[in-house]
């Protein structure tokens, strides 16, 4: 297989169009940038894709799998804090109004400046001390193009190796600045407008998320959804139930999520509406160990700390994921489990091991749920790019959305034994409390009961250092302020007993960007293979998620061929194997070619001798070797190796190979 | 099993939520409406009809399956016809601006008022002859609550027989009128706000799309897709190309549709968010048979006719699909075939034959873009409602995109005889039409060429009637008038040889409603057990919907039970079996009445003699009969009863029943 150094991203595009994975939403309109249409193969992929998910999470661990509104009020979103601060910074070109993200303006134009300098360096070395030459003064050098390369219009200026330095500083940590901080840079690295070179204005927040009006009347406002979780922590209680009131259990949901991204780009990877697998793993705060932990313990995984990116580094360690957690790298038991299900299930459809690893957010980058996360990153050719994260959302979610609604969302488990607790208790002398506040007192009671308990003890002290009638001045949810006496309330260090302990969960996350993870799989399943002709493209995909797993082809449209070819057809179907019969006119190779761009596992051929004597062969695609045998064995064989019940080596262990001149077309 | 009669929806519902199939969005914040949730049961059931489908279609017939994006630009939904026509009539409560949808206010009010008069005649024979008494000026009747009823005031009024046969006749073709109809009837009959008697304006047109706006600069309006079918047809060209440019063919697509319902209710019957499961078949307008068309022919189905309809007629028609092809009610062999296919596929899933119907839409009813359709309809306790539409779109949609566009977006198909052809060609003297219009040229070049021939030839007519110089104004596409004389133009009629025949196709497409189906098997599997202890819901689902195929339960929560149970569980999910294990300490029989609300075909018990000799009991839900084997033996029965290779009185025909007392627990 060909080296990723020579994939040509270019023409693994042409061939994903071609063969119509998926292409531009509205394109025959001019397009929408963001938006894709999948077509039959990569729809069968995606299918693919997520029937795997099913079974390895769902399936395999009970999980409560939920089909939630993508609509949501806006006051759901206000609660969970998206209204506020789901948003990326933007910039304005000053002239021009173009809009772009400032973190990928700062990014691509510090790399662009850093492209420059090396090849200002290496031009220096070949051209070899031709100071007054075309090095560092050139035109600017277009890598762009055909190959891919994203930092067209970088100017080939040798820089400082302390700023060059500083630059590659800024990038390890970029995903961590703030707006003011990334307004810090642009000033003070002169950061512009790519296409004008105009300065830009400083960073403003721009809310991703899609807004409408739900209803006739068009006062009630609403989201799309940026991510499903909200659907599964607002039906909490119920799942509760459902599970007999035991925890932990996880729920899922696999469905559409739309963020207004400012700036799409790079295909698949960055889009506006997208698929979205997610899980959240319910459990006890206190206790974080995974009872299958032991099953993963030992599975070697590559890790890069948010340590180690503070520093500027980007080096991975590769330890188990036992070790891992027994170092508190990474959090608990739960967290790990779940990288560790994460990672095995990942390699299992299709990516590499070497370019895999898990990233640990660093503070400000995490967002404003979580309190630890990580992404498993895949390597492509637009660099490391997250496709499934994995925070611990704490109690979060649950704890606002219980506030805010006054429900219950928490779980009560028998001790066993009963335990006796200090509490500190409030009491209202509702006497003396409803005259004097009025049509205030809802709200001065409010605040009073809201209180924490050190807050209640804090405001005791107070309140006993007052003089016989004085009191504490509070300020109330209205902004008033009101006077507290002794007359009013008291508190008070009581002792209950208690024989249940009641919390609220916190929330391990899974939650995996399924286009993304798409695309890793096909460009990691990509490569070029040399033939007679020229170059073809193959999609070396898993067999469990190639979109069709075996192409009927008769040797030429002859009719003598087309019984044989609609029953091999008719019994893949009832064997539930998805196939595709290509009986077109084109030559054997051409039709083998096609289907290994479509990253077809198999091939069944009928040929004349197979007319004769009942006989077929069977193709694979990667090694286009091929085996003669009777239809009956063929067709075991097949089944068996689509189910993965045995290999391809093993097949020709035991068959003879079958050769022919047929495929040079 | 309990007759429809006594069925008893509060009854249903209340086991629907308990067991968490689905539940009202948002439900802590107090819900919106027209939005839901699908619990575990719930999900588990819509992802096994959506599985059943896609095998039953797609896989089936070689469907090419999209995956396609459901923000839409506003472009594309006016070239549609969305934008301008896809609404509802509304009306306000002329006082407390409270909205209506305004069918369904005279739909509610006419059949109350008929309601009423039944109501006072029934009373007026029991009373007999009571004619001072409380029956014709009784207070309302109220039919509401807990059997579901819905015509909450009506009145016991008598009215005139001749005014009931008129509501009655209105009321078949309600769906027939417009505003204007509607407004004239609400007049006629003096149709007032149910809530508060006040009267309501004229009926306004209500747009039922949901509009946001994609991209930072808020300047690209956007609607969430009302239907999948547009994202269909704009890839036709990718699809045609992939198909190897041979049609019919047929594109497939299962995902989330759109509609901001004026007053949704009736639970998943009438939503803002619903899950579509719809297939385009592209197919030659010359040629509309169907291949695979005698293979369901001789289907016998229930018709109800649009002519019938017109009459003020609700009776069905029963004969075979292919009759019904034969005498032209149903318009062409491909409607008919996917009629027949879309019937068996109901059956399959759990649909009752006896409530079951197709029936035609009246012209006026129809959409913008249909020519004929025809909707199956499930009876359920709210009436005959609409779940699956089948519609032949002609070439609208294609047509006005490709017009829209400029790409071609249709099929051209070697003719097997070059022929000869009669064209009226247009000729534009461009060395005098480009000076004379300047810069208005384009445009009306733009009128010239967009003539069909027939006004073309009638052009040249007019130009010929014109004295030498005169001139034909015409009215272009920016509203202005131009002349145009015999030097500018020439319009001649040619003979051009054609071995292609072009055209654009036309598209028959069965549009599935998933919830409005998921929700009619639901109730058409639901009955009531009588037990000792009182009555049991059971969900009677076919095993290849039902979300459970097979509970997993000890006798008691007795520790000996538990490598037995694990290991059932575990051999079930390696044989792809959906099962639940119960093990709470709730008694057997609770456990399993708590398993056919879950509607799980079979149960496996684990007692003190499994452990004992390795045997174990196998129950189906409908009989609770049971029979005890050998574990081997009851693996192997359980795949096949699930397979569908087994029947169950296959099973108890081959083994003997096994009889215990646990069951009544």
């Amino acid at each position: 297989m060909s080296s990723p150094a020579k994939f040509d991203r270019s023409e693994m595009e042409s061939l994903l169009t071609k063969r119509f994975f998926y292409a531009p939403s509205f394109s025959i309109y001019g397009g929408v940038a963001g938006l894709y249409d999948y077509g039959p193969t990569g729809c069968a992929l995606q299918n693919n894709i997520l029937s795997l998910w099913r079974s390895h999470f769902v399936l395999e661990e009970d999980m409560l799998e939920l089909d939630c509104s993508i609509l949501t009020p806006a006051e759901v979103l206000k609660t969970s804090g998206h209204v506020d601060k789901f948003s990326d910074w933007m910039v304005k070109d000053t002239q021009t109004g173009d809009i772009y993200r400032a973190d990928h303006l700062v990014k691509g134009v510090l790399e662009a400046r850093i492209e420059g300098h090396l090849v200002a360096k290496a031009q220096k070395l070949t051209v070899g001390g031709d100071k007054n030459g075309s090095g560092a003064s050139s035109a600017p050098v277009k890598k762009a193009g055909k190959k891919g390369g994203k930092k067209a219009g970088s100017v080939a200026v040798e820089l400082p190796e302390t700023l060059v330095d500083e630059y590659q500083n800024v990038l390890a940590q970029l995903d961590n600045y703030d707006g003011a901080g990334l307004g810090e840079l642009i000033n003070r690295f002169d950061i512009r407008a790519v296409d004008t070179g105009n300065p830009v204005t400083a960073p403003v927040e721009f809310n991703l998320m899609f807004e409408s009006s739900i209803g006739p009347t068009g006062h009630l406002k609403g989201y799309l959804r940026p991510e499903t979780a909200q659907g599964q922590f607002l039906n909490f209680k119920r799942l509760l139930e459902f599970n007999n009131e035991r925890i932990p259990f996880a729920s899922a949901t696999i469905g559409k999520s739309f963020r207004n991204e400012i700036s799409p780009r790079a295909g698949l990877l960055r889009v506006r509406e997208f698929t979205m697998a997610e899980i959240e793993h319910f459990v006890d705060p206190l206790d974080k160990a995974h009872p299958r932990f032991d099953e993963v313990k030992d599975l070697q995984v590559r890790l890069l700390s948010a340590a180690t990116q503070l520093q500027g580094g980007t080096e991975v360690t590769e330890m188990t994921i036992g070790e891992a957690v027994a170092t508190k790298m990474v959090d608990n038991q739960t967290l790990g489990y779940f990288l560790a299900r994460i990672y095995m299930f990942l390699l299992r459809i299709g990516i590499k091991k070497d370019r895999l690893r898990f990233r640990q957010h660093m503070s400000n980058e995490m967002a404003h749920y979580a309190c630890d996360c990580w992404d498993a990153e895949i390597l492509v050719s637009y660099g490391w790019i997250e496709c499934v994260g994995c925070a611990d959302r704490s109690a979060y979610d649950l704890s606002v959305h219980a506030k805010r609604t006054k429900e219950r969302l928490c779980v009560q488990l028998p001790l066993p034994e009963p335990v006796v607790e200090d509490v500190v208790q409030l009491t209202i002398n509702k006497k003396v409390f409803g005259p004097k506040f009025k049509k205030a007192a809802k709200i001065v009671e409010e605040y009073l009961t809201s209180r924490t308990e050190c807050e209640l003890l804090d405001l005791q002290a107070q309140l006993n250092a007052q003089a016989e009638g004085g009191a504490v001045t509070v300020t109330a949810g209205d902004g008033n302020q009101y006077a507290i006496d002794r007359t009013l309330v008291s508190i008070d260090k009581v002792q209950v007993k208690r024989s249940v302990r009641e919390f609220i969960p916190n929330v391990i996350e899974p939650s995996f960007g399924v286009g993304r993870i798409l695309y890793a799989v096909i460009e990691h399943s990509y490569w070029v293979r040399e033939e007679g002709d020229g170059q073809r493209g193959v999609l070396s995909f898993p067999t469990c998620v190639a979109p069709f797993k075996c192409l009927v082809l008769p040797l030429s449209n002859s009719e003598v061929f087309t019984p044989m070819v609609k029953e091999l057809a008719g019994a893949l179907r009832r064997m539930g194997i998805p196939a595709k019969v290509d009986d077109s006119s084109a030559s054997i190779g051409k039709r083998y070619s096609r289907n290994d761009e479509l990253g077809t596992s198999f091939a069944l051929t009928v040929d004349f001798q197979s007319v004769k004597d009942d006989s077929i062969t069977l193709r694979e695609r990667d090694s286009t070797q091929q085996v003669r045998q009777s239809k009956q064995v063929i067709m075991d064989l097949l089944q068996k190796l689509v189910k993965g019940e045995m290999t391809w080596s093993q097949v020709t262990a035991q068959y003879p190979l079958f050769t022919t001149t047929q495929e040079s077309s």
